[in-house]
């Protein structure tokens, strides 16, 4: 995996490359420069320090200091960081900088939009596998910071056990066996289910967490009540801001949500120079 | 600069690390199997090649045979691709792959809307450097695709003088004048200018490409009549899918649009196991 | 993390750089040859797969079919596997598969003893983060073919609370709560007990897992006996081939073996030409 | 090659990767914290910069204050050293730090066993390439700490002619007579020998360096008489803690022993967070 | 592409490797010692940055003081840099820091020979792609440090139509509305002519740049009053420093030159130590 | 150190990058084509195998068939190989191949015109580590294809003890001494002198080699005299096609050029498509 320097250099070098061409040959050498980087809407933060880390290794001579902080939910025209350096280095790292703050703290804001949705009923709302390739452990922190909880980060640190693995182990108490038998005694068992019948053999199977995949909320209601507090219950599938509440009143303990990785729009921050 | 195999070894290596757990533990061993892609709405096809290449390199006796190609338009229901190979090797690649492909999908439909609207105009719809970091030539690829055409890639490939190197060089003519004095003789010289002013002082010193910015649609228009010619002219701000025909009409040549990259919505595309 | 092939490749060029100086002055040229790889003492095999990968890596014309799988038990003088190829890189490959070998069947040898000696009592041998930097997923892999069963990978899939961790969060219960308050839902929560008392506490906090480190075998007993299964019960520090059986019969589920990775010796076995 | 810092880095993402779950969790913050490094046995001290180049790399605020020096011997419960900083960063790299240095100290202290048995006769313990994979140079570093020398790091730095090089070549003289054409002129020819007639025809054919293989110290001793200085002497092969001094007694120059990196067991060092 | 220091890095790897053996062997420890770079001969300097670099990777404690500029044009004798640091180190460093600059170095002095040769006329010398492969960034910086300009970097920042293009689009006119209707609007369209028929095709379709190929000094001058400032035009082919007045007194604009790069021999220079 | 496909990747990433801009534009889509690979020239042959690489590494479709080998001396319009694949493709990586081997047989050939002028002599012609950064193995191989031999590779595989080192160590006896001691026994200690007493001592201490650094030829045969077969004898300092007869018929052993790899111009070749 990436590493959060891997990821910055890597974007660095996509746009910089061999050097920046407009910079080198109309404003050559250093000029001391000021900017301030401004919220343009409302949005919660996640990724400053990401922002700041960009000037750094482009150029460690570059101070950034934020004055907001992940999961502080600001509003428009709020500053959020203040920079000073040469302004050629200011103006080589501000687009990548900004496309890395911009979509994590949209991913952020949408995820404290669920959140807010469900206050109250002491669900969790958790993301996905559903990440852009290269920055998952990025979007998966702008998640917590938005409020979310992480379900597992990749098929190597959780079971989740879908109706193709059931279908070739030959049923649901065969394949929650064989992973119990399997895996560190560290990690739970997780099974996604699509009817009543399913719940109640996979509690039968010892499963320690029960997916209600795409059902009505009726259904899942009375899969809450049947299960009564003996596997954690996660929903699955067709959540959006319209039906993520009603979801959570039917008692599920956690509702996981691909949107928030999948379709946050970038938030409006710009960068200005003094 | 990461190489398409680069990208997705890493995205493969996020999601798998240290191996599958479920498939380890519940379905051990081989059996093979069959899978659809299918498109669960209208898209513009990208990135069917790079869905192929996921599943080649995790494991190369996967066969995906591709019945789409990047530009076509498909309808929703369209089956994209047929796979056989390994079931728990299918399942693997899938959310990777699929990652992919969603989003190559969204910009290139994105781009195709744009450049719907601005039809019968002659002007060409370009992308911006506002693209996510790491995936900027699979971006710029899938608005190829999508009917547009590309900017610079980056910093090192082409010019674009901004009112702040225009400020540190001290007017429109010395940056210009820099510029074409240090550059290869292969590259045009880009400007952003703000006023009327400053498109004749740009015009006078002979700029190649003249950027109108956040300019209204009457000021654009007296603008291109102004150069008449006699530099090739981007209008850059304040593009949406409402307001392109409007400023496509106004003469231009190029409308940059940040959206195609920034604010695509991944497509929903479905693998299927048969 | 480096992936078995990144650890091959990695190796071969430690001991080949710039080239076999021996074969190219005294050997050049190709010539076929055959050869077998020995067990020279009774083992159970771990890692055939990697001593044939290592081959492949080098010289895909190589030929090596295993007689043996990995997890299976065998005699003084078993052939392991077949080679054939060219004499010089047989000859260039010999050493780093052989020491990768080695260490790998050492370590599901030395496994198998110890869950020889639990025999009967379904108690699971586990291995620690006590691995070779580097090698540790083959190592974890080595145990599981010797009929252990694996720990948490690293710091990041598994949830172990100890005794500073209890001592800066103030408390076992307050530490409970924090991270079942953060941690994915797909995770258990383990904690580190020295006493009694700590043992009470953690199951009133509702720990997944508990930890008896370093007691002895009366007090283990007694803390199996107040758990009475309401937590998952490992034994961990003092363990060897000498204690581990009276260890597994206070009742515990599990017994960490920082030996099984960290003591483990090498195999006798010899690659031979023919 | 991987270099030390990279070692160390694929060592601390292989058990951190995404993060230290526990800590994130329950510890969250920062916290100033002291620990000692305490040696549990009687050892010769090798590693003592990579330990601390550990902590320098996770986190360069750490101080770690050496108290021993590679090469040094300590007696149970010496301090090693003194370090300081954030507890959860000291807590996030004693592993690896711990896992590379009892490993380093492993190896050093039983080659200064080694040597010690040979003391008085001149004779040079040297290594072999028996070296963990991708730990080479450190545990070539840990033999020349423990009083031994090194034989060649690898294929390429230096020429031993085996037994099927000189089936390969026709013959023990055309193999030298080849070697010697090829080779550069800074490194000597060493040729294995199993038979005192090899022996004769090596030394006539000029070899600097002749190995005796499995051969009893009886004819060892044959061997070196006839040699009689014109050729440097290595012994090899069944050399072990009871054996190497009447090896050593022979008058050969040179014992290696494949055990020093082979067959160390790991040195019992702890550290203790204050 | 690699950066500079992978550049160095990867030079110090490959004459360092595992370490200086003689410095190791016989001037353990640190000693302090000055140096001075001296040039042996005049010439234009150009990575004296590079040369720094080199010592500051390999020991940051390491001062280097150059007393010279890229670009500036030195004697025989004169001092280039001062260097004060440990000794072993200073030596460690001298092979690999002089193998760059005395190759940039004399890139530049035998580029400034060339614009030397055509002063006065205006005419643009620049370099093409025939470089040394990894250091092709460094090159075409000695040759702007010598008075000349870059052509394209690669074949991703610049259109150059040459005869396969053309004879596979059916034809000049073709050939260039197929680059001009899909390359980015940011760069020009150039094409190679052999002929004068071939120049008057490409000016009629609107080519920016027009190579003169292989043509005698009256051709060329021919096709440049044809041309009549239409576009740029650039002679390539046969271009020595005997010949490049003339060609450049055709009233061609650019002259492209391979030797720059592709025959330059290294500058004598020596590190001195006191 | 790069491996050759790692220095073929970084040369073909470097030329081509984000893709052929003008094969892309102009000639889409496959056309197969056959080339020819001619030297223009008289010259030595070093690197085909490289030259065939570069085309295998970008499309393994790509045949190419040499019709000439390493080390065989070709004519004035010879062909060298036969290619034939897609015609873009073979255009994209004509470039990359024929730097890589230009420069290749540039110094074969260079270095057998050394070879040629001491023909008779019994002298070794070698080269240094004067090389072009990141290229040493391939020039140092074409040094073998050219008949000559090489050097130590690095700093890591070969003991030079110089002026410097010398005084450092307190005079030429203790630096031997402290050499032998230290380095592998597989390593023989070189020692450069400047003069008849240095020799004098180096041979005294028991040097195996001595390096005649800069001395006139009547010195070096009296040097050559006094050493009388007990050590080699290397010359160095002021060797050049003129010079180079002389000084070996003063009885050395082996002469090193640093000119082989340090000022070999590249040979006329050119690849021409049918």
């Amino acid at each position: 995996m990436l590493t959060l320097d891997d990821i910055i250099q890597n974007a660095l070098r996509e746009d910089i490359h061999t050097g920046d061409l407009t910079t080198l040959a109309v404003v050559p050498g250093s000029r001391p420069a000021r900017a301030r980087l401004v919220g343009k809407e409302p949005l919660t933060v996640a990724g400053i320090s990401v922002f700041a880390r960009v000037f750094y290794l482009l150029d460690s001579s570059i101070a950034c200091t934020p004055c907001c902080s992940d999961g502080q939910q600001i509003e428009t025209g709020s500053v959020m960081a203040y920079l000073s350096g040469d302004a050629s280095m200011l103006l080589q790292g501000e687009r990548v900088a900004l496309n890395l703050l911009q979509r994590m703290c949209g991913i952020a804001t949408l995820t404290a939009s669920y959140v807010a949705e469900v206050s109250g009923t002491g669900v969790r709302i958790v993301d996905t596998r559903k990440t852009t390739p290269g920055l998952r452990v990025l979007e998966k922190y702008a998640v917590r910071r938005g409020g979310g909880f992480n379900h597992r980060t990749g098929l190597y640190d959780g079971i989740l056990i879908k109706e193709n693995h059931i279908t070739a182990a030959g049923g649901i108490s065969e394949a929650i066996r064989r992973a119990r038998s399997y895996i560190p005694h560290t990690l739970k068992v997780e099974i996604e289910t699509e009817t009543v019948d399913q719940v109640e053999e996979a509690l039968t199977a010892g499963a320690d967490i029960i997916m209600l995949d795409n059902m009505d909320c009726t259904t899942m209601r009375h899969c809450v009540e049947l299960i009564a507090g003996r596997a954690t219950v996660e929903a699955s599938g067709g959540v959006n801001l319209d039906t993520v509440r009603a979801i959570a009143e039917t008692g599920v303990d956690i509702i996981s949500v691909g949107a928030l990785t999948h379709s946050a729009r970038a938030m409006d921050i710009s960068m200005l120079l003094d």
